[in-house]
Order: C-alpha cells, then sequence, then structure tokens
C-alpha cells in the first residue's frame, strides 16, 4: 500500500475497526467520532494525511482528543467542536498557529479526534500516534515518556468552557487536574497538549498508526465478505499470535478510581480444550494467564475478538457465555525502552510482580480451531 | 478616625480579630495570613491601602485570595506567593498591569491574602471587599452578583501549577470548575479574578471593610485590657443586636458536599433564661431562630462570640456547654437587593420557606447580662 494521503469515506468504517482493535479493550467508542468525520466529508472538508517521515522539522504537531469516561462520551453530545476549539485556545496561549495534528491514541475513540479536527480546520493529520494502541492517562503516551513538557494544554466542554493549564509540575499533575476538571464538566470534554516540534514529533511517535488502523478494520471486512478466518487475517497482519479461543466463564468488573478495574476467565475450546485463561483488566486488557502462569502483559497489545467475527469486544462489553478470540500483537519498540517501562510496564498498573517479557514479532500464528 | 491609608505591624492583630467576627463563623482562619504580612512588614514591605472612593475609574482592580477548605489551609504551608503568581499569570493574560487589589470576602482568612500580596506586588489594597463577611463560594460576592464576568481567572497552588480558566459559561461553572481544581491541589490554593474597572468596583464593592474590621478588632482589644464588656462595644460599634446569651446545650455538625452543615442549640441564660435558640450553619452562621421562630437570616451578620472576651468562634470550633453570646449585624445594603437575595438569600442556601426580614440598623442594644 502506498502512503496513505487521505482518509475517504470509505476508509472511516475500517479505520473504526482498526483502532477498537487496537484499543485493547479500552479507549473508547470510535463509532460517533466516525458518523462526525463523515459528516465533515460529506460538507466536502478533506482528512489530509501526512506521513510521519514528511513532517517538517520545525512544523509545530498538536496532540489533541477527547478526554474523560469512555462510556459518556458515547452518550453525552458533544457540541462538535470542543477539539478545533482547544486547539484555537492553544493558538492563542502560544501565539503560534498550529501546523499539524496528531493523535495521542490510536486504539479506540480517540483515533477520530483529530481526523474530525483537521478536517474542521483544514490542516493535515499525521499517519501516527502517541501509544500505538491504548492507555488510560495522558502521561502514558510517548510524548510524556520521551520528555514533552504537555503544558501550556486546553481544555473546552460543550458548554463555552476553556481551561488553560498553564504550567504543572509534572505530566502527572497535568493529568491529574484535568481528570478533575473533566469530572466536573460531566466526564467528557477535549484536550489540546503543547505544540511539539516536527522533529521530536519524528522521533517519538508511533509511525503509520492510522495506517495500521485501516490496514486491519480493511482485513477484518474482506474476510468477513470472503467468509474467511477473520482471526487468521489479523494475525497474519499483524504478526501476532493466538493465545486462546475460549469462552467466559466468569467476569469481574468494578469501578475503582474511576477506572473499570477486573478479571474475566476463560475456558478454552478447540486448541485450547481444558486450558483456563486469565486476563486481568483496567480500562484495557493488561495481563494475559494461563493455567495461572502470566505469558503476556502491558505493553504488549492483548486484543478480546468475537470468535465468529473478529470484531473487537471492548471491557464493558464482555458477557459471561461469549466465545472469543484472545490476541496478543507485539508492541511498538519505542514502548519497551527503560523510561517508557516505567510509565507503562506491568508494574505501574499495579504489578510489581511481574516482569515484562516482550512478546515476540514472528510467532508462529494458529489458526481459529 | 480618617481615612486608612497603610496596615502597620500594630494593626494586624486588630483586623484579625474583626475580620474573623464579620467571617460569621466561617471564611477561614486569617491567623496564618497575619504572620504572613508580618514577615512582608518585618522586611520593610508596606501595605498600602487606598479608599475606595479615591479609585481611578480607569483602575485596573483585581480581586484574589485563597479558595478551599479552610481547615486545610491553616496545617498545609503554602510556598508564600501562590496569589502573587495569580496575579502575574493574569497580567500575562490579559496583557494589562494590575493597579489595585481587593478582597472578595472581608470574613476570614482572605481579609489577609490581598493585603499579603499587595505588599508583595508594590501595589495598594482597596478599603473594601466583595462580600461585607465571608460566604463558602465565589458567585456569591458583589462582583459576580452586580455583572462582572470573573473569567479569565488564574489559579495556582504550592507546587507550581498555573491553571487558566480562560471562559466559562457562567459565574457559578467558574466556582465548579475552579473547585473540583483546588480540590485535585489538595484542598488549598489561590485564585485571582479577572481585572475590574475602578468604576465598577466603587459600585460594587462593600465599602471601608478593612477599616471596619480593624475598628471592631481595636474594640475588642481594648474592652479586654480595660475589663470593659467587650460583647456591649462590638454591639456599640456596628449598630448590631445582642440575640441571646446562652451555653451550647447540643452540636451537630456533618460534611455534605465540601461544606460544614448542621445545627447548634443555646439554652439562654441571664436575660434569655429558659429560650431556646438554635443556629443553622453551612460554613457560615444562616439562621437564628428563638424557640422555634425564625429571627435573623442571612444575608445579614449571625456572630457567635464568647461570652467571656468577646472572640469570635468559627463553626469548626463550636463545643458543647461553650458560653456564648449570639449577635446579629446588619449587613451592607448592596447584600439585600432583589439580585443579591437571588444568590445570597435564605432560598439560596436551601431553606426557600424563610423569608428575609432586614435586620433593622439602629435596633436598641443589650449588655450581657
Amino acid at each position: 500500500m502506498d502512503k496513505l494521503r487521505e482518509v475517504t469515506l470509505e476508509d472511516l468504517d475500517a479505520i473504526e475497526i482498526g483502532a477498537a482493535i487496537l484499543g485493547t479493550g479500552g479507549g473508547g467508542n470510535p463509532y460517533i467520532g466516525k458518523l462526525r468525520c463523515r459528516e465533515e466529508l460529506k460538507k466536502g472538508r478533506r482528512i489530509r494525511v501526512i506521513p510521519l517521515d514528511e513532517l517538517s522539522d520545525d512544523a509545530r504537531v498538536v496532540s489533541l482528543g477527547g478526554i474523560g469516561a469512555p462510556v459518556v462520551g458515547v452518550e453525552k453530545i458533544e457540541q462538535g467542536e470542543e477539539c478545533l476549539r482547544t486547539m484555537r485556545a492553544l493558538e492563542q496561549e502560544t501565539g503560534q498557529k498550529v501546523d499539524a495534528l496528531i493523535s495521542s491514541e490510536i486504539g479506540g475513540a480517540n483515533s477520530m479526534e483529530p481526523m474530525l479536527t483537521a478536517a474542521q480546520a483544514g490542516i493535515p493529520v499525521v499517519d501516527g500516534d502517541g501509544m500505538g494502541r491504548a492507555f488510560p492517562e495522558m502521561q502514558m503516551c510517548t510524548w510524556s515518556i520521551y520528555g514533552h513538557k504537555s503544558t501550556p494544554a486546553a481544555m473546552a466542554d460543550e458548554k463555552g468552557s476553556i481551561v488553560i493549564f498553564r504550567d504543572t509540575p509534572t505530566e502527572v499533575w497535568l493529568e491529574r487536574l484535568a481528570r478533575a476538571t473533566v469530572v466536573e464538566m460531566g466526564a467528557a470534554g477535549a484536550i489540546a497538549l503543547a505544540p511539539m516540534r516536527g522533529s521530536f514529533v519524528k522521533r517519538a511517535a508511533i509511525p503509520n498508526t492510522i495506517t495500521q488502523a485501516l490496514q486491519l478494520g480493511r482485513a477484518v471486512l474482506e474476510s468477513q465478505r470472503r467468509n474467511t478466518d477473520p482471526i487468521r487475517t489479523i494475525l497474519d497482519k499483524e504478526s501476532g499470535q493466538l493465545l486462546m479461543t475460549g469462552k467466559i466463564v466468569d467476569l469481574e468488573r468494578h469501578l475503582r478510581g474511576g477506572f473499570a478495574v477486573g478479571h474475566v476467565y476463560l475456558e478454552g475450546f478447540g486448541d485450547h480444550e481444558s486450558q483456563r485463561g486469565e486476563i486481568r483488566l483496567q480500562n484495557e486488557f493488561l495481563v494475559f494467564s494461563r493455567n495461572g502462569e502470566v505469558e503476556v502483559c502491558v505493553p504488549d497489545l492483548i486484543v478480546v475478538l468475537e470468535a465468529d467475527t473478529g470484531l473487537p469486544i471492548t471491557t464493558e462489553m464482555l458477557r459471561y457465555g461469549q466465545r472469543v478470540a484472545v490476541v496478543a500483537l507485539p508492541c511498538h519498540d519505542l514502548l519497551r525502552s527503560k523510561e517508557a517501562l516505567a510509565v507503562i510496564g506491568p508494574a505501574a498498573f499495579g504489578y510489581p510482580e511481574i516482569t515484562y517479557t516482550p512478546l515476540a514479532r514472528n510467532p508462529t500464528t494458529q489458526g481459529v480451531s
């Protein structure tokens, strides 16, 4: 596939599926954002994409998107230009125009927000993002991990409020203050982070992730049309590994500190007959164990798919009795450095006893039995 | 007394007492602020005071002070220039220098903060404030009631965070977002509100309230020295009314939505023998009833004083068995308009069944029996 230069109406459905797969159970639902992107395209606006390596070194690139509780984002109607207003507020704050946008988080809803705003503002969106997946907090993106100071940052809500975080002592403090603000805003708002130089973005972004989402989604749609095995297609596309096909036999979810925390228990079938699987989750799927032994954990991607359709299942949509395929995809090397693991490794999520062992990039893939 | 032109070291103790009386049980403790003002004066800085009527019409006046839980403000050590940094952040945001400061709330801790910042910044503080007493929320000050839009507003904490509320749909929304932010900051921070024109401040401020606090405090100190009746002195000074001398026989306080809410029950003694008094409180003392009949309510001031010393008792210092004098002081006419009563009348505090009847300004005063 040539480098992606523009996202068309037809691409949006595929990106939606691919972004949800990369969301590893979290990241919010990209559906509403897709509908809004579609409306912009129908109005004649364009979603122009710039490949990461073509960014000019001195371009001013802003990472923006929604912040809040994903489940609220689906139900609370947006005014529609929240992200655009955060971008304008940042331009006012810094006195400089923004040249391009980028997603902090390709997994889930924030795949769509920068595309939407790019269409509204008439500037391109970069093919890449700051996670290559989804994570629950802002300081977990590569910008923060590799030294970007995200203040001044601007927040907006649907009622017209504009809040500027001009300075915070750390990236974690920005996350804390922004989180408190969005809760008061009604658990859904938009945030834009301090402009980054193109030279930094080229170094710190996970590359080509809009393309990746698009290809993943296309593969699923294609295999649905041809009635081939969608799980196998995904595994082939992403050098992924099928961890288990199984039935959900127990499920425990509760809210702790604003996050959905819990466990899913699986009973394997087919090739995994009589195996017991467990996934620990915290908005996203974090740790997969087989028969009590940890096999895969963050920052590698653990994805739960409907066994029949290959469509991704988010943590809130898990149900007793579902037949699923659990797939592991290797994360990008930028998430595997020592600095990165300190922020997004298993210990950072409360599992200091788990040592991260990078998932191999070329495992033997297996079909669904 | 001539117009107050400067606050001296000797004045600070008196202002502390007077501000606490005007705090009507709430507003936070001015003690720490007094110590910090004292340090500034000892360094050779000055607290210059400008009478309200001498403000130039186009002066840019900023209302600033602490925000948060008063009880935390006493224990959490400030960095010391939080208010000054909010002022500088506002200057940066608006591109305009601030000419003078004013307190939003003379009652309690925020009597001191603008004096402190004025000394640090080398600008004067206005003799007046936005409440003439204490109230729990920002939209309850006269600036908001009489049409000032308080955004952009700037907040700071002791860790170096600066947050700008550039726009909010209403004054209440500013209060909500700032309150959520200060909770996350650790329940104590500083806030400066959008600059006001001198012409507006002259119309909307409660005049001469630094002078009033100073005189009240001096009267109490003087009567302590001379061993005269301090309650009587206060009543004389303020055209106040002694509602009841009594003993606290029951006390109920709990936290609801961040506010201290409850009741105090009194058994009268002396001239009030066999009377039952009740005070409803919500951070401040809001409603006084005698034998089940409401007599005085917000926005008029209900003050609880130690019967022996005349020193004010804040809601959190109330104790079973205390012998107290309950005094009512008439509020300023700016708090009695229809617009004002909609925001700070009894209905606004959850007592729609109580009709506000203004306290007379020249009642027959009575001594403590």
